[in-house]
């Protein structure tokens, strides 16, 4: 157990030694051939008032004359960053980056990471609303809920170019995909389980919606946000504070339970927890209540509500976390940056929930393929494929839904997305080959 | 002749027919090693958490952390972009980008192109302003004047990182460097000699105030703006409009002349004209009136006022234009990747006037070593040791001002200047010779 813990703490002490050596985790590169001055007069003056003219003639060519179209700000306000709360801007960077290294590496996405100074949601919405030309979508990320859920309504509304919340979607997506897979080891049915949700923030009102919308019965599911089960008691409290959590707390738990989370957990099939930090916020002993081969996914960052030993002792069938370092990582890092390949190459104008749910199904089948392990429910990281499906699918999706601006065929869109990785991939391995990426220091 | 014109054409050809195959010049590539799934436990959930909470607790621990203390952000709102007037901030993408691409290429900067949705000063300055926490330094770009002078001068007193704008303070470094070399070839001095300024935008205006801040008498320059030359009696009307030129009217022109082009240039030993493009805007006659041996600086972009070999065959001793196909290129693209690398290296907070000085000053030299050739006034951009030499003098200039978050010997900045500058060539040969970048198609 010691050891356990000892090693649940090297990424930190790796993370503090490691960020001051590579001091950032992306950099900005050269695109183009660059061979002589003679470039310069093609990309700079003056031959570049050509596209820039031809751009001012028809806007849509700002797709084909620069990277616009493979361009992602990652914004955030630094007010709720993984478990850490409002740490502010500058402290919200190393995560930025980090987020923008994965979409890079693993969706060949250029993503660049803006740290917003404003905690007024009208000032956040102005200022994103204001980036749009240089890029091709907008990553939300890490945005204290409630103003997460009206700032991601109103850009939604207002921007030509997509925007998701990866706290919101992105998780939604990938716990849908965990919990296909692990629903279908224990051999039960969506639409038949009992869900507990513990903790009601921005992840878990979208998690709540998306499972609902892929199938789950509302009534079975028990959503508990710090004040205890929402219930029909609790919603006209609500009404006024929190709709998200309004429209909740009518649909969900039809046997309007009263409590908290032991009382949400008892007797139910799976429990999916994005509350606290634990370790300890949630017992062995509610585990042992709950339903037969129960599903467990303590997804607190960056310590899950207990630590996965624990919950496998008190008798979890599956327990999944929200961290790479363990088994069953239950991470946006294997949707985002497939979902975002799709959108961006059919020049896709938003990312609705189809779109979600055609990743979190390709996912998911994708962790299937020659069998379910409970220890391994979907793919990791390493594995570019899963990417690429879910480029193709979402890519479709968004043809199908008619909010797609370019028409690709599937093969097409394999090719762009397997290209795209590559190439990001290749590039990171021959930097690191070539030691302009330098070995990390013992 | 008709072959010059169909040559300085090329450019533009070129540009409409590379744009489209590369689509984009910079990309955000991966700075830190990445060898397996491990490494993400590192940069991202859970190990990110630890620098987050660091920096949260020590705000300036964000320079160590990540990449902020090299990220500079290109932001344009597209109002005045080269010679092309307001055409918006889509159409201005590929100049920033290409202002990014010389960044990183010849700075070793990682600059990101911001082309902001907004013609209102106001909102423009509140966006930068909230841009802040990501970034090392701004440089505003292509920005209508004279919003330009009042967005740049809030910045300076409102942002805690150092806002440049390129087209008035980089060209006044380029065009004050270039002079220098021009009188020192025609043996005239800064303070003796007469100057025909033509234009009143950004870039004269602060082009003007530096040459006199380097020792020219006011009373010797001639500034002529669309509606003629400013002096006394045009004072009392620019008072209320534009303050910038209220103050040149007060200080020029000690003779007080009236007129347009020809008067302001009549007798004078320099012209300086950054108006609108030509040809045609300024009459070889014109020149036939300068004093002997006369210095023309004729930087309109994309196409100077006049061709270059139009004004030798008119008697100039010394032609320049801003163009990089043509001899003699007047362009900030000279000085701007060597500031802001002294910038970043030193952490300052600000880009004085002194720092500007220090950089044309440096400029100057390297292009005087081995002799001064009227062809070639200024070093190229493919010697890197004109940005090494200028990162250096202007990192100890701002030591020397006290402007400066650390303090570096002077072998020090070299060290880190060259080391930055030959990481990106090197980067981009690399990927030149791995064919990640393409050949360009023929």
């Amino acid at each position: 157990m010691n050891d356990k813990l000892k090693l649940a703490q090297k990424p930190a002490e790796d993370a503090l030694r490691l960020h001051p050596f590579y001091r950032g985790k992306i950099e900005v590169s050269v695109k183009c051939r660059v061979k002589s001055l003679q470039d310069f007069a093609v990309w700079y003056s003056p031959g570049v008032a050509a596209p820039c003219k031809a751009i001012s003639l028809d806007k849509k060519l700002v797709y084909e004359y620069t990277n616009k179209g493979n361009f992602v700000a990652v914004v955030s306000d630094g007010s709720r960053v993984l478990g850490l709360g409002d740490i502010g801007p500058e402290a919200a960077l190393p995560v930025m980056e980090g987020k923008a290294l994965l979409f890079k590496y693993l969706g060949g996405v250029d993503a660049f990471p803006i740290c917003v100074d404003t905690k007024a949601p009208d000032k956040f919405v102005e200022f994103v609303k204001m980036l749009q030309p240089s890029f091709g979508g907008i990553n939300l990320e890490d945005i204290a809920s409630p103003k997460c859920f009206y700032i991601l309504e109103r850009l939604r509304a207002e921007c030509n170019i997509p925007v998701w919340h990866d706290d919101q979607q992105g998780t939604a997506t990938v716990v849908l995909a965990g919990l296909i897979n692990a629903l279908r080891y224990v051999r039960k049915e969506l639409k038949d389980v009992k869900i507990a949700v513990i903790g009601a923030g921005a992840a878990n009102v979208c998690i709540t919606n998306l499972i609902i919308a892929a199938g789950a019965d509302p009534g079975n599911i028990c959503v508990v946000d710090s004040r205890g089960i929402l219930n029909r008691q609790r919603a006209a409290v609500l009404k006024g504070q929190n709709p998200q959590k309004y429209q909740l707390a009518l649909k969900t738990n039809a046997q309007n339970r009263q409590g908290g989370i032991a009382e949400a957990m008892q007797g139910s099939d799976v429990v999916i927890a994005l509350s606290q930090p634990g370790p300890g916020v949630i017992k062995p002993e509610w585990i042992k209540k709950m339903a037969p081969d129960p599903i467990c996914f303590f997804c607190a960052n960056p310590t899950p509500e207990m630590w996965p030993w624990e919950a496998k002792e008190a008798g979890a069938a599956i327990v999944a976390t929200g961290r790479s370092d363990f088994s069953n990582q239950i991470n946006n890092s294997i949707c985002f940056p497939g979902i975002f390949r799709g959108v961006l190459d059919v020049q896709a104008t938003a990312i609705t929930d189809e779109m979600c749910l055609a990743a979190a199904y390709t996912i998911a089948a994708v962790g299937a393929e020659g069998g379910i392990y409970p220890e391994q429910l979907l793919p990791t990281m390493d594995n570019p494929d899963v990417f690429i499906r879910q480029a193709v699918s979402v890519g479709l999706k968004a043809m199908e839904l008619g909010v797609a601006r370019l028409s690709c065929t599937k093969e097409e869109l394999e090719a762009k997305a397997a290209e795209a990785i590559t190439r990001a991939q290749r590039t990171t391995q021959l930097l690191m080959e070539e030691g302009i990426i330098l070995p990390a220091p013992y």
